[in-house]
């Protein structure tokens, strides 16, 4: 129950960050809700898809729709107010990070997969959403260029659940401080201004 | 039978949409082909890979894949002449969004999918392709910032489609109005100009 | 053993190229691991999705994502010698196309898909990793725009795969004529500058 409640808590983050980037790129109503919905629960698609886990959860419980359809309709009322908010929905966001870093490598290791491609379908539960948001905005995805130190600490809590679970480690003991680190460290990296490496030209 | 040709000339007027935004762009004959081809089934092939309905059918009959080349092949040859035929295509299209909505709906509750999602999947069905479209084209999706109405009778019609199958009435009952409903909205808003809001900035 | 070498050397080189445009498009370091991935990899997961073949064989064994990786990361570094070596990355690249045409078509085939689709499959693991490149690195994609002979000789390498596939003709009897030919045309085509017609305008 809890869990639900904070998967649903995420879902519902990431979707307002969705659409306040449709709102930005000056999208219409279906843009709005489409960002959301894609931003929201497109990470967990593309994870669900590729381990062969179809329909995908949020498919089958309409609670996982309602959210990121309420999350649109707020952002489209309410943008102002929650671009005021800027800086609350990114702490939101490194928690939303965190769970889904952890869940996403979780569920694959529980497919069967690895640890490296489990932290690999971890991260990718973390970015696709944001991927998809961007490509249909009309935009380099920001994730991949802006530095920011986000996939990073996803793929590294995805890597350090991955390998708990092949250890046979109990769960909250494996998950709890694989989310601290990656919302943590996202937090840090926020804070001081942290960034990830780019080519030298 | 009946429903096959509507299928086959309902792929074939959005697979002429997609070459003709090929043709804009400026793509080579393999743009436009690629372009033809997601235009008409990429809908289906979201749909069909989300609700574990793999290979998509439209793979497995060549039938399916014949209509988008040869749509591809006469816009290729032809575009001068189709442009000209934009309202009557613009028409088409939107019998062929009737008939995808509530294909596309009735296609994922009978695999189980509840009236939401059902919904959710026919309206995919009906604009997946054109997000792929012009993603690959470069631009930003027309359904998601144009403000026409076109996602919206979409997914009202699955939905109607969708309830009505949740409440067991037989599906030429049910189909036939839901279309008819999106459709009639289409061409009613095509003919008044009716738009979908827009945020306020 | 000699194919999974084969294999990886392929996925190298789409990774390597991968990497490159993320270079040139100043991405950062996660979007050039990003791109070297889903160049390398990425059509092959388009493919074994749509056939079902899902987790794809490329997520089940740590040596195709470690390629990638390797790829990204010298590319990373080393980017200037790279560029340099344009002339030998794009033969390796003619290599990679036959061989990949060829090994989709078949595994297509052989998962039940008539020589068409199958055609059509073989294409998609040659040009689907460098559709999501392009489109994550914010360009139209090459193969769509270009006029350069690249996805033509990758079809018409699957199809004669896949049609001797289809009369039971011996599998190394097959496929060797049919990458050769892939590659053959390819690396002609790039030496005299043959292109694909583009529409009229």
């Amino acid at each position: 129950m809890l869990l639900l409640i904070l998967d649903l808590l995420g879902i519902g983050v990431f979707a307002v960050s969705g659409a306040l980037v449709a709102v930005r790129q000056r999208l219409d109503i279906i843009g709005v809700l489409v960002l959301a919905t894609v931003t929201g629960l497109g990470g967990g698609w593309i994870r669900d898809v590729l381990i062969d886990e179809t329909p995908p959860a949020s498919l089958e419980d309409w609670r996982y729709l309602l959210v990121p359809v309420v999350g649109g309709l707020l952002t489209f009322w309410f943008h102002p107010a929650l671009y005021r908010m800027d800086r609350l929905i990114n702490i939101f966001d490194a928690f939303g990070l965190g769970l889904f870093a952890v869940a996403g490598a979780l569920k694959a290791a529980e497919h069967g997969l690895g640890p490296v491609p489990a932290a690999l379908l971890g991260m990718v539960t973390c970015i696709g959403g944001g991927l998809i948001r961007d490509v249909l905005a009309g935009r380099v995805p920001v994730v991949l260029v802006s530095g920011e130190l986000y996939a990073i600490p996803a793929v590294v809590g995805s890597a350090v659940a991955a390998i708990g679970f092949e250890l046979d480690a109990p769960t909250a003991f494996v998950a709890i401080p694989a989310a601290a680190l990656t919302t943590g460290w996202r937090l840090l990296a926020i804070r001081h201004g942290w960034t990830a490496p780019t080519p030298k030209t």
